[in-house]
């Protein structure tokens, strides 16, 4: 298929036009680059990308399910890109099991990409935000970003999103327990989900009263859509506020130089490794044969 | 303190020094690479490090408690380097505060690092690597290395190991579950924790018979010391087959290359943030930019 054709389609929403310029990009074949200076920059403009992280367990999965239920029932079209950390032990199965149960599989405006970290830590950002603009520009007004997990990893993923969430549910150990006191510094919503179990309201209140009265803590049940609404009115709300005082464009400016440097470092990736494997390996310092190569490449480039 | 004399109290197991050597190594000041070619290359040779990994409240750090424990009963030196994913929310206090909780403290010959991954998914692997060699060369026959999480960025750690171990136990969620089978592909050892709750039966008959008659898939309860010796005699059969081979020395070598290649990327980080941050971003794509740097570094390197 020509490319401006693949585009055509892409702008009309076609799925199967969206998951092949997405798979494009990813492989860094020659027609990626036109791809992305093809999307319709207002309909990328106007989408918002949603961060969704959190344990496993805590019902991200039920949650993002009931999120997009709701903006069906109002005819919005919305992206789904799944990140799979498990990939290394499930080769990448795990979410797209999920989604695949999800009862929206058929429904042509809920387009699904699913993602997984296998062997590549580094790049994923980069591919993640190539496909969030392909969702946007396809016609996705919203793009929920969804990863399991707590770690860094995870946490600079949800980080490429205009606005970044995080879902709780009671009954997790310290690990979890422990790091509540910091969520909203890193964080813009936090959500206590399945608020109907015993110890919802301890988490609440272990929150500390100026978290829970700042209308960054929503409580859902999203197994039984409860709190969605107010959910996503809290996340509309958030973004018109992000717009009018111009920190919207800026998270943008701060992803796209995020995404650059980590496609930066996917592409050198081969490079370095040929250049420290036929270092000599005489010494237990893998440091000193990164500082000379490091040096070089600084040195020579600069 | 000079660095012969820090080289010194550090091979006579001096924690202070210790802490001093790999800090010093990590701020890459100018003793790191003295440090690192002054170590006993006998000591590192010896000794055997473990990695151990798994999801938020399987009991890792009461594994590793009680790991500890029955090798002090032999009088074994230790070494734990314990690293926090979950710094962006607690700004690295979480295992710190619970790896003081131990009852070893004040023992000298448990050796405690603890490691943030804050602001560095990058260069972790490299840091964890030197401490790992330093406290090995201080006389810790055992080195534990103790990552919270089961995404990319913790298996990367895990894999700096001789030997990879993973914590489950019964109560988990589909998240965990869906990954059981494929785990004994990616690590050495299987450990289900909270053996004696119930549930645990349903995980091992999961995992199947194969994987369990293996001698790879070993049963805990750690809050009550049951089944560590097990898993301990589990883990030097394992050391002597690895190192019969010679797949301990393959598996070092690589660990040392990826180490390379993390401190690399690490250390060219702020050179390309500048070379990123001073190119026109008009269009959507990052890639693009990416691209064009990756290339004219390789190029004029080649």
């Amino acid at each position: 298929m020509e490319i401006s054709s693949l585009l055509k389609r892409l702008h009309q929403g076609d799925a199967r036009a969206v998951a092949r310029a997405i798979s494009l990009v990813e492989d860094q074949g020659q027609s990626g680059p036109d791809i992305m200076a093809g999307l319709d920059p207002k309909r990328l403009e106007t989408s918002l990308v949603v961060g969704i992280t959190g344990p496993p367990g805590a019902g991200k999965s039920t949650l993002t399910a009931s999120i997009v239920k709701a903006l069906r029932n109002e005819k919005t079209r919305v992206g789904i890109i799944a990140v799979d950390p498990s990939s290394p032990l499930t080769g990448g199965a795990l979410l797209g099991d999920r989604i695949r149960m999800m009862e929206h599989t058929l429904d042509p405006d809920v387009v699904v990409r699913s993602m997984a970290t296998r062997g590549r830590l580094g790049g994923l950002c980069a591919a993640a935000g190539a496909a969030v603009r392909i969702l946007a520009a396809s016609g996705c007004r919203l793009v929920l970003i969804e990863t399991v997990g707590i770690g860094q990893s995870e946490m600079d993923i949800a980080t490429l999103a205009d606005i970044t969430m995080m879902v709780l549910a009671p009954g997790f150990g310290d690990d979890i327990q422990a790091m509540k006191a910091g969520i909203l510094e890193v964080v813009d919503l936090l959500v206590v989900n399945k608020a109907d179990q015993p110890g919802a309201q301890k988490l609440l209140l272990d929150l500390g009263r100026e978290a829970t009265s700042s209308g960054r803590v929503l409580q859902t049940v999203a197994r039984e859509d409860q709190g969605i609404i107010r959910l996503l009115d809290a996340i509309f709300a958030l973004e018109q506020q992000l717009r009018q005082d111009n920190t919207l464009q800026i998270r943008r400016q701060q992803a796209r130089q995020r995404e650059a440097l980590d496609w930066t470092l996917e592409l050198l990736k081969p490079f370095l490794r040929q250049q420290i494997n036929s270092s000599p390996t005489a010494n237990n310092d893998p440091g000193e044969i990164a500082r000379q190569l490091a040096g070089r490449i600084i040195a020579e480039h600069g």
